[in-house]
């Protein structure tokens, strides 16, 4: 029997591009991104507007007009912007996939076309995965504008929506052609959205640089304060960190089973499910990374005075370490209730093995791939005694 | 401002493999495909199946049901495969994608599990499709039972289904795991479908082989006397050339205008359309072949009599080549009603600059991007008279 062996490698780049004021009609970044080359004919390109960043923004729309006039040989707008929901209800409803979808279609984009997404992370997953799927590939570029969008979900190379209750059920890994964090957008987060993005930094320093982690320290308390050049600083270092994972890792497209990123995930995925997305992203992050940092610490690897310091960063930055959901249905962990139930998501989501990143200690991760219920049970009795004594 | 440039590779690679009886137990094929590293836990396998495909085999399930029960420790198969119809219906009704993403669901499938399609290239599209963008990827194995599966459709990186009623609308670049060309399923293809698959044949020879395009002159009489020896070569050296040209062209995931094995396409596309998809695709295709050789003898490109050979060639296959729809609305380009129509339809889908395939000489494709629309008229009258002719 013959066989014919297939075996070839595509090669991937974008940049990551930090800026302010994008739409300031001498500022060419978004121009130069679009028309690289002086394309033939000139690309035209259709905007997804986040509905909390597009209230928030009164002027953007005539910045957008008058950027768009002012460069009008290099690039063509679509006349209608998408404009949907914020947060976690634009992956959980089918509609704005189909929205962005009825939008490329009637307005004709091609393969050479643009789609422009400004919003947070869940709007440019959505984004992302319609303009991925649509024709194969419509080029996407990422303007992020919260905190966590900027230093973590719009600068890799995934995109996803919700489907039947399971986060990112459906996506593809497509990168953009390009990211364009504009720390302008910055100033109109609400406090507890510019604090969210600091659990993903955290995150990142814990498993892969203890240097960062002491800057994440030092800057806490401006960090609170909404100290705008700690943030800037917080996120390029972040999204480098991550940006570096990706391309170093070996494994882009996550075809393993070892997914070192989403240390402290699987608390925070079941946590958002299990408040109904009440919690944002980033709050349920830092209480899954508490959780495991503390697991991590009864297991006997990382020291107990690490394992403090951890805690008092993200107390320091001001977030709230215990919810009640941790504990419902505990002794249940095959019921969907159960924060434990988000373990065998977690494994199914990745495929094969369990595979959990745990901290050996600050800058440097472990992975486990068992898990002793009865000591999470214990860390998670840990985390409400700490944070009763707090109050 | 402050910029990071992000760039990595993915490497892929896949085998199409060459059998007959692909569940007799003794041939262990498919289980070393799904198992090839004693993977643990083992993995769980879903079947899809095409309708079409189904019926002529009562004794599919069986055998594929001994076949499970002989390598039950190298993996586990749902117990409810998901049937769907065959041809472009599949691709037509957005029911079929939902009824394999809810088998998938169900079923719990990973990212470490498998699809296992079986069926014509609509099917494998379709399932592959599903496959693709469940969890960000599920792996696809394609048991494709057409000839047009067996040599391009199914051997290839993209799926896709329709949308908007435009062809392929929705889809991804992502490669199989591997490709079971099973030569023992053209037994049950009906004569329609047994002849489709050599257009696609005649195309990779005319562009890329004229060794093959006189092998297949050679053959002829016996591919139309179904000959399996000589269908079983045409699908090998088909597919063969196929692969190549996707990994050594240097774009395997079309990123630039120009996609030398659509030649014919435009047309092919627009009359399935037209037709409401009573023409197969390989007939579309051969029909499409043979107007752009015809333009492209007109243009001065290909020599009369090698132009001749083509048409004989496919004469002897048994194609027809033409049919009524190429005349209607043929001076109004702009209706959708009009063959002419699908220049525009070919260009937005692969967007930038309109790229079109013609012949230089047998072997040999010439890209122009204008075309003369007078020329094409011409051209599809001398396609009537030359049928008329022959009756």
């Amino acid at each position: 029997m013959k066989s014919i062996k297939q075996e070839f490698t595509v090669p991937f780049s974008y940049n990551v591009e930090f800026t302010e004021n994008l739409f300031d009609p001498a500022n060419t970044l978004f121009a130069d991104t679009v028309d690289s080359k002086g394309s033939d004919p000139k690309p035209t390109i259709l905007f997804v507007f986040d509905s909390g960043m597009y209230d928030c923004q009164p002027n953007l729309m005539r910045d957008i007009s008058n950027y768009t006039q002012k460069h009008s040989g290099r690039f063509s707008v679509v006349s209608e912007p998408v404009i949907i929901p914020g947060g976690e209800r634009s992956k959980n409803d089918p509609k704005h996939v189909q929205m962005i979808l009825d939008a490329i279609e009637s307005a004709d984009l091609d393969r050479h076309s643009y789609v422009a997404v400004i919003g947070g992370g869940a709007v440019t997953d959505t984004a992302g995965y319609a303009a991925a799927i649509a024709h194969r590939g419509i080029r996407l570029i990422r303007i992020p504008t919260t905190v966590l969008a900027q230093n973590d979900a719009a600068v890799g190379v995934k995109n996803g929506v919700n489907a039947y209750g399971k986060k990112n059920f459906l996506g593809t890994f497509v990168p953009p052609v390009s990211v364009l964090n504009d720390f302008s957008f910055l100033n109109t987060l609400d406090d507890r959205q510019w604090r969210a993005g600091i659990s993903e930094a955290v995150k990142v320093a814990l498993i892969k640089d203890a240097d960062f982690f002491e800057e994440l320290e030092a800057n806490a308390k401006a960090l609170n304060m909404r100290d705008k050049d700690a943030m800037s600083s917080l996120i390029y270092r972040c999204a480098e960190l991550h940006l570096e994972h990706i391309s170093t890792s070996g494994d882009p497209f996550e075809r393993g089973s070892s997914r070192p990123l989403d240390f402290g995930h699987w608390v925070a995925h079941k946590l958002e499910q299990l408040t109904d997305y009440r919690l944002l992203h980033g709050e349920a992050v830092a209480i899954g990374i508490a959780l495991d940092t503390i697991y991590s610490q009864l297991l006997g690897y990382i020291s107990e005075e690490e394992c403090t310091r951890i805690l008092d960063l993200f107390r320091a930055c001001g977030f709230t370490l215990y919810i009640q959901e941790l504990e419902q249905h505990l002794d249940h962990p095959e019921k969907k209730e159960s924060v434990l139930h988000g373990l065998q998501e977690f494994r199914e989501h990745l495929g094969g093995e369990l595979t959990i990143m745990l901290l050996d200690e600050i800058g440097r991760g472990v992975e486990v791939h068992e898990v002793d219920l009865p000591l999470y049970r214990k860390a998670i009795d840990t985390l409400r005694t700490n944070e009763k004594e707090l109050v």
